[in-house]
């Protein structure tokens, strides 16, 4: 394993430690393993609180800031977060105008965020939960019944934090969410396993000449093992997952992303948004918005996501929202 | 060889396609081998252009817009552009003030801007150039007499185009870009070496516990192959490379770089950055702004370069002077 680590055991908060350093706006709790706002609670708005496991880095911790979370709870590596660092999160954040959780869908995450929801409700915090699982490779999968949750909750951090931060109450930021979800689809193809530090090799073995498609984001197995191909094959074979399992129609308007897993070059990811800009455009769809990058990644592994996500009304006004986040910002 | 590639040879223009696509706010001209501002030239404003090998996105193409550089040319991967690449540029965005090239230095890069400049000149456009050394690693390496130009040229296209937008003339514009580059100094270290389309195969072989210290961009060879160790050694010692060769002191301010390579995930670039602002502090040293990020990589190569800059009068100003490129935004 090849690593900038001290050791394996000390590598989530010794990368905490890292971002507390470079971003004072941020409060980064090692003790209850928080990463907040510094200016929170916002009074008399509502409050967003994310986090999952870590090695999806910016996802979530870079997402916290004006316009998007106020908090977020990183576990520690592939591992959901506790409910005392979601119950600590939601403390810290609460205004009385109540939180947002948005929650991939892990079932960790799930049992974890409802029990730290119960225990919100019994401090007297109003908690609703958004549960993301756009990924549409597999219906339970490792860790998860149903569908997993990937590319789509920044989406949904971004969309629904601008509406928290326009004033929107609980119910309806709640709602915006919960419609970014359901407008979202996602699917993920690997070039390579990662490594976690704690396990030192590859999650799994790929052949020099196959890809795992469908891959979830943490290694978990897609839908097939199959031959490397072209870019332009790859991407018209994620497409036409991703659209036959969605309503997008010819005239519609689309917000996209092209997301890097971690190990793979800004180039290779601007060539597949060429791919995938030319295949919806000759289907009619026009993307009106997009990210090309590493947004929600797998620590090392190459490979990489698209997540498209209909631009229905009022989602276009709320993603060009102000946001300032380490890994997000715009309009300010 | 597992990369998002249709053929081998058409990754550069497939890619810039994918460019092209993702911000209708560039010209990407695929037949002077350019990428240019739409709103180029602003009249009355001296225009910056530099260009280089790609294969270190996000730079340079990553760059062009408001306040950093009006135009871009991408050479072959690890390649240096051709004179009439650069000819093309100036002549898009000369407005009558002048052109500054932004070179790093490598022998292909300086004769090739030279060669344009002296071109642009028999055009009656005015050129100046600054040359890019920051690299501590190594004097004299393959491509390159002198130092090689690395991560300092991101600061200097980001705070001499602020010059640029502000006003300043051609001869102001030129010396603070030198001013900033001598206030620079960077070097790198590789956990992987990368491997470029056409080649198919990694540039070198580095065994799996060892790393190269003081690696080139292009993976020239560094300083010495030694055993890979915990992050904080890592750190200390490139620290102690940097520092040695630069007059920064206890009590000075600086603006620093935790750049990822390509292959490595965010989360060990923050690792390797609270290692180094700890550093800095205890030298009396202080980190008045910072990137951690991938901003000048090498393809997929895993690693990261560290750069340090003074933070001289009037640097942090135009540091902070709103940016609106692909990579690189605030204040926007």
């Amino acid at each position: 394993m090849k690593k900038f680590l001290n050791t394996a055991e000390s590598f989530l908060p010794d990368a905490l430690a890292g971002l507390a350093a470079a971003h004072p706006e941020l409060r980064v709790d090692l003790d209850t393993g928080t990463v907040v706002r510094s200016d929170a609670p916002t009074e008399g708005r509502v409050a967003l609180v994310s986090g999952g496991g870590s090695g999806h880095e910016p996802l979530h911790t870079g997402f916290v800031g004006a316009g998007m979370l106020d908090a977020a709870c990183p576990g520690e590596i592939f591992t959901s977060p506790v409910p005392d660092q979601m119950l600590s999160a939601a403390t810290a954040v609460n205004s009385g105008a109540g939180v947002l959780f948005v929650v991939k869908n892990y079932t960790g995450d799930v049992l974890n965020f409802e029990m730290a929801a119960d225990l919100a409700s019994e401090e007297g915090i109003e908690v609703q939960s958004v549960l993301v699982n756009d990924d549409v490779a597999v219906e339970d999968s490792t860790f998860t019944a149903g569908r997993r949750g990937t590319g789509a909750t920044l989406f949904v951090e971004k969309i629904a934090g601008a509406a928290a931060a326009r004033g929107d109450d609980l119910a309806s930021v709640a709602e915006i969410g919960r419609r970014v979800n359901a407008a979202s689809r996602s699917f993920a193809v690997a070039l390579t396993a990662c490594t976690t530090p704690s396990a030192g090799r590859p999650g799994f073995d790929l052949p020099e000449d196959e890809i795992e498609v469908g891959v979830g984001i943490h290694g978990e197995p897609g839908r097939s093992r199959e031959k490397l191909r072209p870019a332009n094959e790859i991407a018209a074979d994620v497409l036409e997952i991703i659209l036959n399992d969605h309503d997008l129609a010819s005239g519609d308007e689309a917000i996209v992303m092209v997301n890097g897993l971690g190990g793979t070059p800004l180039s290779e990811l601007y060539l597949v948004y060429g791919e995938v800009s030319s295949l919806l455009a000759k289907r009619g769809i026009t993307i009106v918005r997009r990210l090309v990058g590493d947004y929600v990644t797998s620590l090392d592994m190459a490979g990489c996501s698209i997540t498209v996500c209909r631009a229905e009304e009022p989602f276009l006004a709320l993603w060009d929202a102000p946001v300032n986040t380490p890994a997000l910002r715009w309009g300010v």
